[in-house]
Formats: structure tokens, C-alpha cells, sequence
């Protein structure tokens, strides 16, 4: 039994839908801010950067990182389906573009929703935050190159790194112009959108 | 055959060290700046981003993150034993700090030696490279709470996640106060230089 500690609208989405997927018992539990809007310190034991989401494994071991969940919980439950094999030739190409998603597209996020963070002068944050948005217009650009055709990254079907773009391109700025400019990321979103199981999670995330 | 695409003192150092690890065929290409120190247009078809490194695989397609490249490289070459396997109950923990020295000090890494890439204001250099100092403070004392006694993460023996630890402990802006507070990394830091193959990867990048 998997425990996952999330919160709607965040990076937790896309692993409850990979839960939803791969077919293991699980429970969802979300973490909401107190009414200072600080993270519980319940919560801080769990996990010190108080990020969510956090994963409760089996031995009550907890695991943090989505993309790193993303990738253990796809290569435990194989299948789903939800991955290359080891041995597979497009192994490299899901790693590359899930860790790809994880360390630019995720981070230029956070320095878009709270560019303060990023600066110990605060007066830096609109400066920080509009650097952001021209970092992810050319982030999601050699996003949509490695995609191509599309609509699914790897072996013609919807894997864990497909729900996990999804998430990232459902934080898009202006989601509208950006699938204007790359149609193939707005067919990625449709199709992963169309899977009910997925579906289901992105509606109770208000994505 | 891989060919790695890198330059010394970068993030190529770690997966060339793997590369020398796991008893796979490779070479090593230095990409060096133009002396304009614009990255040539040769390697920008290669990598779009102009980032090192790049691995190039035997079917000639094109692999970057370096984070992706050590999981990858890992698991592919199982009998050197330097990643757990997927069923492994060490599995989880791998691939959480993996991921976290990825999405963490290495990107407070970019924002120290970079600050000028994080806004659209030049003048926020100084009070963004001050934050990223002081975020690295509380991402190494995240890690050493994660490493514990160490001095290897997992499995009680050498892996990719701890070459790629050390590569980013010898970033650190302050490495012997780092290493009197948290005496456990400059154990990692120490194990991981004196396995011989490491040593002379990590003599040839001036670390």
C-alpha cells in the first residue's frame, strides 16, 4: 500500500495518476497549509523541504521527488506498461526528457510562481519572474523538438513521462499561444487528457 | 561505443568517471568554447541547449542530463554494480537523491556560478548568487541527513548516486566549512576519490 502526501494543483497530480495506472493499492492524502499558509510541521518530519509530494512506500520508508517517483513507480509495476524496460533502445530517450522536464521546465516553474524565493533582495522578483517565462518558451521549443510527431514520447503509447509533460504544459503561462506555437505539445495534453484514469485525477486537481 | 561530449570541470566529470566504471567501450570529446566563449554551432546541433554533457549512444542518438545519464548507464550495465536494482528495497532511496542532487544543488550550483542567466535585470546578479549560497547551506544539511552514517548512500557500496554527490560537494562554494559541519560528506567526498578509476577522472577535471 502506497501512501501519497499531495496537495491539488501541485507536482503531486501526475503521480496519483501514475498510481491510478500501474494497478497497486494506494491512498491519497493531501497536506493542506495552515492559516498562516506555512507547511505542518507534522509534515516537515516527513519530508524537511516540506515539498509535496512525498511517497509513504510499503516499509513505511519515505520517498521524495516526483520525477524520481515517477520513474521507480513505472519500473516497479512493469506491467502497466508505464515505461521502457532497461533494455529497451528508447530507455535513454525517457530518461532524458523526464529528468529533461524535472530540471527546466519544473524549476523555471518555481521561479515563475515564486520568483521571491530566488533572491535575498525581494525587489529582484519581477525581474527574476519575466526571466522565467523567456527560459520556458525556449525550454518548452526543444521540448516540442524532442517530441515530434508525437502525440507519445516513447514506444507509441502514453508512459509516465507523457503524464508528467502534461503536468508541466498544464502550468504553461499561456497555455493557449504555447499550443499555438507547438501543436504536438497540445496534442500530447489532449491525448494524455483522454486516458479516464488520468482524466479523473487532472479534474480533481482542477487542471 | 558511447562517445561523451564534455568539458573539464563540469557536470561530464561524474559520468565519466561511470563511464570508466561499468567496463563499457567509450571516448571523451572536450567541447571548448569559441574564443568569443560562445559554445560552437557544431555541438548546438547536437545539444540545442549548447549544455554539457552529451552522450552519444551506439545507434548515434543523442542522450543529455547527466542525472539521466548516470541512472541510465547504471542499469545498463548491471555487473558493475553501481545502482540497485529495480526491485531492490534500496531502489526508492536511489533514485530520491538522485533526483534531488539534481533538481537541488545542482541547480543552486547554476544559479552561484550563473546568476546573470536568472533575470531579466543584471543588476540582480549579487542578491541571487547570495540566495543561492544560502539555499546550498540547507540542500547539503537535507543530504547529509539523507546520507546518515555513509559513507555510501546505498547498498553499502560505491554507486552512481554517490560519484554524483561528490562531483557536487567538490562545487561547493565553501568546501572545508562544509566538511567541518557536515562530516559525513567529506567522508563520501573522500571514499569516492579513492576508488583509482575516480581519482584519475577527477585528476583530469581538476577537482
Amino acid at each position: 500500500m502506497y501512501k501519497l502526501m499531495g496537495r491539488k494543483g501541485t507536482g503531486s497530480a501526475a503521480v496519483e495518476a501514475l498510481l491510478a495506472l500501474v494497478g497497486a493499492e494506494y491512498k491519497v492524502e493531501d497536506v493542506e497549509r495552515d492559516a498562516q499558509g506555512a507547511i505542518p510541521a507534522i509534515y516537515r518530519r516527513i519530508n524537511p523541504r516540506g515539498e509535496v509530494p512525498s511517497l509513504i512506500l510499503g516499509d513505511d520508508s519515505v520517498m521524495t521527488e516526483s520525477a524520481a517517483i515517477m520513474i521507480y513507480l513505472a519500473d516497479l509495476h512493469p506491467k502497466a506498461g508505464m515505461a521502457p524496460a532497461i533494455a529497451s533502445p528508447e530507455r535513454a530517450r525517457y530518461l532524458r526528457w523526464m529528468t529533461y522536464l524535472a530540471t527546466t521546465l519544473y524549476m523555471s516553474d518555481l521561479r515563475y510562481f515564486y520568483p521571491e524565493r530566488y533572491s535575498v533582495d525581494e525587489s529582484a522578483a519581477p525581474g527574476i519572474k519575466a526571466k522565467a517565462v523567456a527560459d520556458m518558451e525556449s525550454e518548452f521549443a526543444v521540448l516540442s523538438e524532442g517530441l515530434g510527431k508525437g502525440p507519445w514520447f516513447v514506444e507509441n503509447r502514453m508512459t509516465a513521462l507523457d503524464i508528467y509533460a502534461a503536468m508541466l504544459l498544464s502550468w504553461a503561462p499561456d497555455q493557449k499561444a504555447l499550443f499555438a506555437k507547438h501543436p504536438n505539445l497540445g496534442a500530447l495534453s489532449q491525448a494524455v487528457a483522454a486516458n479516464p484514469a488520468v482524466a479523473k485525477v487532472w479534474a480533481r486537481h482542477g487542471m
